[in-house]
């Protein structure tokens, strides 16, 4: 099996190559050489000029979320394979601070959203609090109307409701927009969102605002997180973002929404197109984590059959049963997102359905755990290599946890992207998936399932099997007196997380079946076979679920087992040419496994693999 | 359910408390606090501090393997819940190092021996090869016999044959024990251990070494890790280690063991004992880690019935079922810990049997890559806070990698253990489990398979049929003209793992249901619930096989799953009272979210629980 590998990164890179490749040329130079024995302070002064160097090259605007929102996303995957910390402070000047600004201000706002496109403008997002990172509708800052000054004052009351975790807050922002409980003459009338100046033009603080830099962190050292408090900080009228709500000079207020709890809804909108963000820097910081690690597998020597160290680990099962399935799901989980992304792009920026909420939030636990597994087990096959740091495998983890936890716990998202699904099933506007067999009649009696259709339909069968298995459990509680928050929370949560995994897998499975026919020629068998082991793992990881329900026999299973094995083994020659066609530049792998490591390890080097001019 | 808490720490303790509570008290000084925002540089000297005072309070000695050997494996357990570069540091003083000088030296060696425990002495272990960590014995550093000088010339002939990762030897070590093939007037005799002085008493490097710090880490960047290149240094005829072999002035070599690759195995033997080593300082790990992760759940808020933030996290069915089995799996793990520690200690520091062996090699993978999933889930289960360096959960995951890595990489010691079972069945020296019930004959017909006995049954069943299935497998191939390499690296090694992994389970269940008979009353209870959770988990995990292989039915499926989840709920109560029973005390629980974490944020922190008197 041979294949296009330019037109296999032209079919994965998707859109936006004019952006792509403006990245691929000025990140060759010297300041995006990674640095590791630099201190905490250097770290974040190098991931701040970094941005500088990206935004003095214009290839990102806060107002692409109006004209070109694929090019946001564009933006996060080239980000993604450069430095975690610059992709971090990124995501928040663009995404979240930046599309915050240039979708829910208007007129009144736009001197400082132009400056957003140049950091003249640099902006944090302040919204989580310490005491509420889980339930931001029950913040504690609030805002209130100073009728006598026509401005807001904004206050923390408590320890519980600073700020917490404010990408670029700790040094590089001179505007926040802060979010707080809005309080017109006494009446509380939900979250609002203020753009409120925190720095003065010398970047010393304004009156009222305590900022500390969150200390050292996992990882993305390089990102200035804050915990913020604010005490009687005045913010003007016009602070307010006012797409749906405003509050005129004489304090009356209005708003386009009616519920309380819809306009926090609507103004935290950047945290949805937020996930797409962590995922499209997630799923090409994947792309190079395998790129390293298969790199150094083809060239790192281990025992032969005479004993001598004449094989490649590429070469041994071991290696390929580990990480040639997380090739075929990453790849599968690529050309997943790049659908999610254009429907979201297309339709929802400002209005998304349920559909697209439902996509955003299950792509990101998707897309982040499979950065986690891949380059948790990238670490442990590369062996002592793995663990040093200019090789940087293991940065990842700590990249893949923060992407986790960001814009929601990939957990809570799950839950959340179940309890949407079971409503709209509920209001009955959940399109169920179409099955093309009948699997509960004639699956039971397959000796073979591993074919593309069969093993979709088996997917499929999953998820509208959990739907309904959750659906009466609910139901069966509910009649007997249990509380929905009781049966989901405390008694079937693992049938929530289940159900919602199960949908992710059939999206995935169905957007990548659906690709085999419209993907160019040059990609298809490559795809195909990378389909094909994905969904084969998916069932595989479901395959007690099956077995118990009678819809896999025992020769079957048997037998898709076997299958799998041998496409691993298929993936096996083209292994290293997939990753080297994933058209990470050779200035970005600068790890040495990825290069001459004999080489690098013939000099002094102090594990580093640039050493900077005085 | 109650049990008496102190029973239980001692129980889990196991042996030698008086070092263990002399640890608990010296580690109260300022100089155990941790320490984040600080420079490589600073991190290697607080680490040797640390292990200057550990050695001052005379808690550990090389001679314990001649004397008490438990108490090794106790120091490294009290280490692995202070520091990790401090244990790293210890783990390669204690045993690679003090352990080969003492149990592979004689007499002559005795003054330097003699100076390990309080430190004049300070060695590193230079076996691993950059080239060859996967395949020591092929080593390229060579010693050659000097008939003229009666010295042992030793060289690093190739880039690839550079010492690497050798923990001690970028700053602290005056010694090493330098592995090297050994040559004798030209003729090749294996590899030998020297006992060679690297540095000076001022610390400058002895002539021809070249010794470079390895750089920044993935994590405990307080371990001075060198690369070592050796040019024609010269090491008297004293240094070779010579328990089995030895050189006389006149350039007769002689040796008690015939075969070279024995005389490898036997001078790299602490490499047995260090894996006991890296799981005691794992296991004692992942209770901190634990312990840590349970009290920020049982404190922290989130989203009640009401829409308050009301109930801890502990609370809901996603922190349990994400933590509870690895409880229950941890304590499990700390218990066959135990027994093979003291299997260990009692006749197999100098001649291990297989049994032994494959115990100490499946026990290593088994406690680090269950390190490696507490901390992981640890630190997403505590969202944000997890990523906090000061909270001391992400560290975890770094420090569970290099585990998984040091002494042997886990899934080679697995096809290690896989390989010298299958050598003992071979040679009918291999006891097979025995079973209580006849899985194949009532098992399948039983519809309630959840109690222990059974459970055990299922989980012996399990090995026993992938011994009969390797073997099968290997035979069949074999007689079709394969080779063994073949099909064990290249076609059949998920076999391999599988078998490897079943027998570690199945170890370690068994030691844990003997403990049900033998613990102390107080503990039983505690114990009887996290066996049961454990041993169903073990087959929850491998269902699917059970199921394919009809030896358990779908209906037994169905009741396991839901008497599991019953267990994890049964845990619930005392699961707090369970991780604050582990016995860490409160000062070396300094994670801001293991105590007061409201508090902690209350004032300036800068992401640091200390701040040193300058």
């Amino acid at each position: 099996m041979s294949f296009n590998a330019t037109e296999f990164q032209l079919y994965l890179d998707h859109d936006n190559y004019e952006t792509r490749n403006k990245w691929r040329e000025f990140t060759k130079a010297d300041i995006f050489k990674p640095r590791f024995d630099i201190s905490m302070q250097e770290s974040k002064h190098l991931a701040f000029e970094r941005l500088k160097v990206v935004a003095e090259n214009k290839v990102f605007s806060a107002f692409d979320f109006l004209k070109n929102p694929l090019n946001v996303f564009a933006n996060h995957e080239m980000a993604g394979m450069v430095d975690h910390s610059l992709a971090t402070k990124l995501t928040v000047q663009l995404n979240l601070f930046g599309g915050t600004v240039v979708t829910l201000g208007s007129e009144r706002h736009l001197p400082i959203a132009e400056g957003i496109d140049d950091l003249s403008t640099v902006g944090c997002f302040a919204l989580t609090e310490l005491g509420y990172g889980n339930n931001a509708v029950e913040m504690e800052t609030t805002a209130h109307w100073d009728q006598k000054t026509k401005e807001f004052v904004i206050n923390s009351p408590t320890v519980l409701s600073q700020k917490y975790w404010i990408t670029n807050g700790a040094l590089h922002s001179n505007y926040a927009v802060v979010f707080a409980q809005l309080f017109i003459h006494g009446e509380h009338v939900g979250i609002h969102a203020f753009l409120v100046r925190i720095r003065n033009k010398d970047m010393t603080l304004r009156p009222g605002v305590f900022i500390e830099d969150m200390g050292h962190k996992f990882s993305s050292n390089g990102v200035d997180n804050a915990r913020i408090k604010f005490t009687n900080v005045h913010a003007p009228r016009e602070s307010l973002l006012n797409k749906y709500s405003d509050v005129d000079s004489n304090g009356v207020y209005q708003s386009k929404i009616p519920k309380k709890r819809e306009r926090f809804l609507r103004v935290a909108d950047r945290l949805l197109s937020g996930r797409l963000c962590i995922a499209a820097m997630s799923i090409s910081n994947t792309k190079s984590t395998l790129c390293t690690a298969f790199r150094y597998a083809s060239k790192r020597l281990a025992v032969g059959k005479t004993g001598k160290s004449d094989t490649p680990i590429m070469d041994f099962q071991l290696f390929q049963n580990a990480m040639y399935p997380l090739l075929a799901k990453s790849i599968c989980l690529n050309v997943a997102l790049n659908q999610i992304k254009t429907i979201y792009s297309q339709n929802a920026v400002n209005e998304p359905t349920m559909d697209v909420i439902r996509f955003c939030c299950v792509i990101k636990p998707m897309v982040t755990w499979n950065l986690r597994d891949v380059a948790t087990r990238s670490v442990e096959r590369s062996g002592g290599q793995g663990y040093l740091s200019c090789n940087r495998l293991a940065e990842s983890i700590g990249f893949a946890h923060s992407g986790i936890t960001a814009e929601g716990d990939n957990s809570i998202l799950m839950q959340k992207v179940a309890k949407e699904l079971m409503g709209s099933v509920e209001k009955k506007e959940y399109k169920l998936p179409e099955l093309t067999q009948c699997p509960m009649r004639e699956l039971p009696n397959k000796e073979k399932i591993s074919d593309v259709e069969t093993l979709l339909n088996l997917i499929k069968w999953r998820e509208i099997s959990l739907i309904k298995e959750l659906g009466k459990v609910s139901y069966e509680k509910m009649a007997k007196g249990g509380t929905f928050y009781d049966v989901w929370m405390k008694e079937d949560n693992y049938l929530v997380q289940g159900l919602a995994l199960a949908f992710g897998e059939r999206v995935v499975a169905e957007f990548c079946t659906n690709e085999l026919r419209l993907c160019p020629s040059g990609v298809r068998k490559v795809l195909d076979l990378m389909v094909r082991t994905y969904l084969a793992h998916v069932v595989l990881e479901n395959l007690s679920w099956y077995l118990i329900h009678g819809t896999v026999n025992a020769k079957a299973a048997t037998e898709l087992k076997s299958t799998y094995r041998e496409w691993i083994h298929e993936i096996h020659p083209q292994a290293l040419n997939i990753v080297n066609a994933f058209g990470i530049p050779e200035h970005l792998l600068t790890a040495p496994i990825a290069q001459n490591y004999e080489d690098f390890n013939s000099r002094p080097n102090q594990g580093e693999v640039f050493k900077p001019k005085l």
